[in-house]
């Protein structure tokens, strides 16, 4: 796409849809539910459009589902500079330390400044009410983003537990009570499932 | 997530929500734009919600992006079951036969059928309209549906149309006139640049 900013509006579009591509080359911790490799950010961004369509007649009622929609297929596109920081790893304190931070917002800059100015403004806009956590479709997008890996790891046989050594106290810790604040039956299921998993493995 | 039956609703969901997990590992045609490897249908369909919500002000006036966003979300999963069928195999013809068809329909309803009845009779029937490709959200979806691979064509040399040794002349058969139909300038603006393409291969 070289050579196209005469073209205008249009190929601003196409470039940004032309960078957004790298996403599908972030790995995840994550595994396939079918544990045959490492999940990536796009796949990841799929799934968890569909996990707010599907599970929305658990959200709250101020949650508006298709503004939780846009906002899980472009929450992770700052990975394409940064790549993903696993919630487990560093015993859990990788994930947001102040450079980790200040790396993705300058990584949200420069990929939403591809767009024409009042999209890319509205779309950083909707990346950054994703992060700051607060408004009913945040809490209820990030609440799927903390329970689809969970998901993963039940299905995959223990996934990232295993291989990062999580206690059932550090995933309610970590994660838990995310999720249980945006979407409390999913956190209720989901905590019953995996305590299955970790009484197995601590012989208890 | 077996026994889970009596848990009713929500455990449909959620079993609905790890079966499609398997999208992940159905592979295209298509390259990704740095030409490394296949493109999955788990992410196509993501990178294609994306381009709906980018491209929106290049979509008629009828249209209703939330819901082209919706159908693009799900307009794969049947591929869970007859795997993807690449546009431009079998010189053209392999994409629409009866048998494909047939075994299309009968994974819709297996795959939706997964869900609780009154969603997942609204998501089959959604499918089923993107399918029939008449109403304005559905034309628009079937446009980006075209016109990604051409764009990742373009951005890896060729791709997919060096493979089935794909003529100008074809790729505005099989896919220009869809891609025209729902988005105009779109395809105005991959015409050209496609033809760069095609006038360098045949030295012309
Ligand atoms: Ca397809």
């Amino acid at each position: 796409l070289e050579g196209c900013a005469p073209c205008g509006e249009l190929a601003q579009r196409l470039a940004f849809l032309a960078e957004v591509d790298r996403l599908k080359s972030v790995l995840r911790a994550s595994l396939l539910c079918d544990g045959s490799r490492r999940e990536n950010s796009a796949e990841h961004s799929w799934h968890l459009a569909l996990y707010a369509l599907v599970m929305a007649p658990h959200a709250r009622p101020a949650v508006e589902i298709g503004r939780v929609i846009r906002m899980l297929l472009i929450h992770d596109l700052v990975e394409i500079d940064t790549g993903d920081v696993p919630i487990h790893a560093q015993n859990g304190a990788a994930h947001h330390g102040t450079a980790q931070l200040q790396a993705e917002a300058e990584a949200a800059e420069r990929i939403f400044g591809l767009l024409p100015a009042p999209q890319g403004v509205e779309l950083r806009a909707l990346w950054a009410e994703f992060e700051a956590n607060e408004t009913p479709d945040a809490v209820f997008a990030k609440s799927l983003d903390r329970a689809q890996p969970v998901m993963q790891n039940i299905a995959s046989g223990g996934g990232t537990w295993a291989e990062y050594r999580v206690t059932y106290a550090q995933l309610v810790e970590r994660v838990g009570l995310r999720i249980e604040r945006g979407a409390p039956t999913l956190w209720h299921w989901l905590s019953e499932s995996a305590q299955v998993y970790f009484t197995a493995r601590t012989g208890g």
